[in-house]
């Protein structure tokens, strides 16, 4: 009994039966089973957590099959170039050529064309600049004499790599050359400090820079040819697509203000994830960037020239989120816990709904303007309308003190101002203020986005929108709802397709 | 005549002399000297855009001589290595393995040392992982006979590096094991591809490894013992850097509010400067993110633990990121064009310009905890004066109507209210009350700043601050002028060291 106390560990549970007796509950845990237990769950656990990874990998599949694509045509480029030396009579082991192409397809290939092109360029001419200058080096270290050679190679690579060290400091280089200047390093490294001749060197230089340009031309052919992505076009479709989200969360913002207590959340409706569409707006600007850069890499595709203005991308971005931070501003009056009172808030619903509706339709047709590149004939018809209701809206404002003093509460002109029976005071008409004030900040920021828009159909040379479709808009205008339905779906698909 | 005439373009300057004679004025301009003219030109347009790019270079390595200690880093590293092999007896060309060495200490060598480290992690492990990889496959390969083998080789390459590729999408990959990937990539493909036999591969796999090591331990002694650079450390500077950057660009934008056309103008301040400080908080996302994966990999340092809760300044980094939006809204009252009238501005400044302050010490205060990694024993205290400024603010601003009704404007209260005389409107009011939310707003999201730093000084361990300092706080918060300058001259200071 004393044995099995302490093995048990000193408390022992007993179940009297039937017939009088009692018997103990051991737990059936002697030390093999204990462990077996414990790596059971150990190894659940990890089976468990790889099978969360596999699905999170799944489902960044489905998300986005180009990406999947460009994995298969990382694997179909190495394969080629790998099969291509290991069935070549040439061959000659690692260390030969054979290394030098397979290295340049991995290090080289990249998701979009602009940026395989780049590293590619940037990989041919770092090598040949760095190899000319190291021969140099070379000579003048094997014509200084046995002892002065190594003082010679150590000091020049000291000197050159500090130096390309520094250039990938400053932005301009960093922007388009950076690995340019790593792999100056690398080859100037590697042929200063090679102990070959001079004549053995140009031969091996010669094989090695062939070998580097079948391997990048092998990229550039795989990532132009086999469904390419082009950094100009998703870039294109990023501001677009960003653009549709800013429209989205104006409107939804808007409309979740004066619904806060509303219909619509029975509805079909999803204001939650429209809502905080305008983030990705904040967050985009590196993506944006980096974008830019590698189109300015691409030769013409599509409907992009080789000369087409990416730099004004930027600028387009930069006026989207400084809407967006004005959005920012306005979903948090919506979940601000100060309301304004109800009838406050349906007097100034109709005139706040018809702004939010008019600036997310200019934005809107911006964002088909840059979708098509084609010139909107609409658009200067629809920065008035929102300009009219924006000053619509400023007059209403202008005539909210009637509605504060009791006296004049009585006008003609509303239905609603007759039912108001308590007084409203100052304090609680602030919150649906600052909200009309912030709506006509955002529309005078969207102004600005229109600018830059037109910007960049005057440097792009966009062509003006068809005849007919220009009259169909016209038509359109006439019923906003429908042509904004439209949109939405235009975009859905936009978004599916990207 | 005729042919002089054709020869300067048709049109001919004459000068009538003092004898009555004329001089045709012929430009001395031959076909070579406008050459050298346009040769010239173009010379000293690329020696003035060397210049500038000189001169950039140059302002970027004062700005910041960490960077230029950094690139004298790199070169000595790489002298090294190459020294090591250049005159090593046993090497044997650039083939060998000093290659790898070289390359190692290119590719691997970062700015700070966390990034370093994990390169070299990466970079080890990779090659480990693909090297067994590709041995096995190797041997399946050299097993299935010479017609299969290209086929096996083939497809594990296609399979592995389309993997290894796709795996590079998945974020929590990408954030901490994208170079490894790479280099699994680059390392299976040639060790699979190679026509050495099993034997032969298991010499090169050891010495290429070794190579690989010493490299990688180069690096890291090199970058960890001279003048190192934590990315930690820079983090929690960054963090810490920001915090006042917010403090100053609220404090600067509620006084340029108050002091619009007033006599702060000439004197010795710059507000444009503070002003927009609190942008460099909207962009340093990106930078913080990838510090922080960087400073995961980082030893113990200084003041921090290896178990440093490096995630929780994200948190921080987005609250502030959400205090910096509402001051940029706060700036676009400062910028706008319609002000509240002058009496207003006046009456309510006092308040704000109290607001401001106590909400920009209350930032510093948590600078300061950030900086010396101290539990701040005033902070509690700070955030109380705040918000009871704030609740001075709200009943000001709720006795706001009664400014606007000119029966009641004689109040007792205040003597500037009764120079008074002209009546004032809503409208007017608007622009200050706005800035009022606004501020108001800022100080609230300034409590989630203190709360994630909170979490950060209970994760962390941080230690309470010295008693003395305590009861010096505890004084200087009796005259909150002084303590801010000194916290302004710690800020310069600090922003000097980083």
């Amino acid at each position: 009994m004393t044995r099995q106390e302490k093995e048990t560990g000193g408390v022992e549970w007993r179940i009297t039966l039937g017939d009088g007796s009692s018997k103990s509950l051991v737990p059936e845990t002697g030390p093999v089973s204990r462990v077996w237990m414990g790596l059971k769950s150990l190894i659940a656990g990890f089976v468990l957590k790889v099978w969360k990874f596999l699905k999170k990998a799944w489902d960044i599949g489905v998300d986005d099959p180009r990406k999947v694509i460009h994995c298969l045509k990382v694997g179909m480029a190495l394969t080629v170039v790998s099969l291509v030396y290991f069935t070549r009579p040439l061959y000659e082991g690692v260390g030969g050529n054979a290394m030098w192409a397979i290295m340049t397809v991995v290090v080289v290939f990249e998701n979009t064309v602009g940026a395989t092109i780049s590293k590619s360029l940037n990989r041919v001419f770092g090598t040949t600049l760095a190899g000319f200058l190291a021969f140099g080096v070379h000579w003048v270290a094997s014509q200084s004499g046995h002892k002065f050679e190594p003082v010679v190679i150590g000091a020049s690579v000291f000197l050159l790599a500090s130096a390309a060290t520094f250039s990938r400091f400053i932005p301009s280089v960093k922007a388009r050359f950076d690995y340019g200047a790593l792999i100056f390093i690398l080859t100037f490294s590697l042929v200063a400090v090679s102990g070959y001749r001079v004549e053995e060197l140009f031969d091996l230089a010669h094989q090695r820079l062939s070998t580097i340009i079948i391997g990048t031309f092998l990229c550039v052919l795989v990532t132009m040819l086999i469904c390419p992505i082009w950094a100009g076009q998703e870039l294109n479709a990023l501001i677009s697509r960003n653009m549709d989200k800013l429209a989205d969360s104006l409107d939804g913002c808007v409309e979740e203000y004066f619904d806060h207590n509303g219909e619509l959340e029975d509805s079909d409706k999803q204001p939650g994830k429209n809502l905080i569409g305008y983030k990705c707006v904040l967050n985009s600007k590196t993506t944006e960037e980096s974008m830019t850069n590698f189109a300015r890499w691409e030769p013409a595709h599509g409907r992009f020239n080789f000369k087409h203005p990416w730099k004004q991308y930027l600028k387009i971005g930069a006026s989207m989120r400084s809407c967006a931070y004005s959005i920012e501003a306005l979903n948090n009056c919506v979940d601000s816990e100060n309301q304004a009172p109800e009838s406050i808030k349906k007097h100034l619903s109709n005139i706040c709904l018809k702004v939010s509706s008019n600036s997310s339709c200019v934005i809107k047709e911006l964002a088909k303007t840059i979708k098509t590149l084609k010139k909107s004939s609409s658009i200067d018809f629809l920065v008035e309308e929102m300009s009219d209701a924006v000053q619509d809206l400023q007059n209403e404002i202008k005539s909210l003190p009637n509605l504060l003093r009791p006296a004049e509460l009585l006008l003609p002109k509303s239905k609603e101002t007759e039912k108001t029976t308590s007084p409203i005071y100052l304090l609680e008409v602030i919150p649906v203020v600052i909200l009309v004030s912030l709506l006509i900040e955002t529309s005078s920021r969207i102004q600005d986005i229109v600018k830059t828009v037109e910007e960049l159909a005057n440097a792009a040379e966009f062509k003006a929108e068809d005849d007919d479709k220009a009259k169909q808009n016209q038509a359109n205008m006439n019923r906003i709802v429908p042509s904004q339905q439209d949109d939405d779906r235009q975009t859905e698909k936009a978004l599916e397709r990207v």
